[in-house]
């Protein structure tokens, strides 16, 4: 028998998520039934979609339920296969979620080729978050040369690839992050306008950068942000709603002014498209063209990747509860074993 | 000279209108220049657009000054042609406005054919509104066989068009409209349901109407109406942002809660697609396909048409007063020559 340990949801968040909200035990896992892998996980992936999974409502996934394992993507090694698609020694993409250990069937799997690309790109900018860069901005999004597109959380795994991306197809990328930091960084990996969110004067600066309006809004934040950038929007602007991480830890309705009225005005004065997803709804249609483009734009240099890795799958629930707030820089994995 | 009988921007409204808006004036007309028409008008269109150019905020169009004539789509007898595309007695769709005469280019007329439907339908459901309807279910709303669909003011020009067009495409259609002589009517024209949104049961009434959610909202009314359907709508439900009646005589910004946060958050967990649009952008790749196919199904009775006619020009602005409070019933038109 193999130990795992593993975090588990402890209690649901009441706004903010608190270390108290995760729990990390042990349990023994069953040995592998025909058909079946058992995995040592090597990274796990902490995104922002995990604390829609902590609340009740269900969203377009169920709920984690109180005391089960948090979900989540891996990359891990095969200790034993009992399938013959998979060997031992393999490193694999699993979601095997915030535990060392697990069993899984095999057919659910893809194996890693190490020589390709560091494995944990696998959960970044070339796996689901790079994906979901890709999807938005080819089904949705759609920059033209000339255009001029806007993402927030832009050192983030979506938004960094995104402004890459854009860049890729002529448009003119306007990343938005906060803290000098994370600028100079969005300034080396190429895009034309860095600007901090934190800055007093940010609403000012963003009008300014944007000399023709904004095209594309990559939506990836909500809040202040999208505040400032709606009123910029050009016609048939459009809006891909990724993620809206500013809203994720609110309790409760919000006090006035509503402000939905004027939205919902401009989405018709100005012909806006304004179009939520989730990038599983492309998965079929376009992962095979993601892995052969965008594999190429990173091993080519023309996608660049930057991941901020913690250490011991203890350090999770921390790395995650920060990166809600903005203080990861990059691609937040867990390094769970070497 | 032709003296025109013309009503005029008065002033600016603040919140809905009032008679002291307009005013009406005469004033002499020009003869027309080479190229040019001389028109008598027939009927008049009054549509709720028109609200948006009473203010001065510039929208889609410009708006409209104070003291000059109030704008719109008219079908006019021709009293004096110097271009070679029309004649002397043609009937044409023009846009003088409110106002009995008008010299006009010939080139933006579109000469009618009176044997083939009625000529105001050239305002109603074979013109700009019936085009609303068609261009925005063909390329937002997108109707599958099966799916449902709903569409509020919906005994109006472009929402009875909407349900009759998505009923043919093979949609489940719910009408909603204000009085029990207007749903009636929706369900003699065809509709699967209709609904008075006065009932104090209204919210009940449509979530019980629609047993598998909706799928396409198209939206005319936003308000109350906006606010019973959103909760309902299916993830990829699709949202034609047509009109939003409800707002156009708002003041100010209105008092909270905050209801924009919760909205966006279900355009992200829904994988919705909102989407705002003037038919104008589809004019050039879909006018031709409309005039023939929206030609071919009334004739054919398959698409339905109500008119709500007044008489004389200077019963426009009470007749247009009563529209943004619903009171019409039908396409409104005014008939100002025989």
């Amino acid at each position: 028998m193999v130990e795992s340990t593993r975090i588990v949801l402890a209690s649901r968040p009441a706004g903010a998520p608190t270390p108290e909200n995760f729990r990390i035990e042990t349990a023994e896992i069953p040995a592998p039934a025909e058909g079946e892998v058992l995995l040592r996980t090597l990274y796990l992936s902490l995104d922002p979609y995990m604390r829609g999974r902590m609340s009740s409502a269900k969203s377009y996934a169920e709920p984690v339920e109180v005391g089960a394992v948090m979900v989540g993507a891996t990359v891990a090694e095969v200790l034993e296969s009992r399938a013959p698609s998979v060997s031992k020694g393999d490193v694999v993409l699993a979601y095997s979620g915030w535990q060392t250990h697990d069993v899984a069937p095999a057919h659910g799997l893809r194996v890693l080729d190490p020589a390709k690309a560091p494995v944990s790109t696998a959960l970044g900018v070339l796996g689901m978050p790079g994906f979901t860069a890709y999807a938005g901005l080819s089904r949705i999004g759609k920059p033209q040369p000339g255009e001029t597109l806007v993402v927030a959380a832009a050192t983030g795994a979506v938004g960094s690839t995104v402004g890459q991306i854009a860049k890729i197809k002529g448009a003119r990328t306007v990343g938005i992050a906060g803290g000098p930091r994370k600028v100079a960084y969005l300034n080396e990996i190429g895009f034309d306008v860095a600007i901090d969110h934190r800055a007093p004067d940010f609403a000012e600066q963003l009008a300014a950068a944007v000399p023709d309006g904004i095209d594309i809004y990559f939506e990836n934040v909500g809040g202040s942000v999208a505040e400032a950038v709606y009123p910029l929007l050009n016609n048939y602007a459009r809006v891909p709603v990724c993620g809206l991480i500013a809203n994720y830890n609110a309790t409760g309705v919000p006090a006035g002014p509503d402000r939905l009225p004027a939205f919902y005005g401009r989405i018709l004065t100005k012909s806006l498209t304004v179009r939520g997803f989730i990038q599983s709804e492309f998965v079929r249609e376009l992962y095979p063209d993601f892995l052969r483009e965008m594999g190429e734009w990173v091993a080519g240099g023309r996608v660049h990747y930057l991941e901020d890795v913690v250490h011991g799958l203890a350090a999770a629930p921390e790395a995650f509860i920060g990166m809600l707030e903005g203080r990861n820089f990059g691609k937040l994995v867990v390094r769970v074993a070497d």
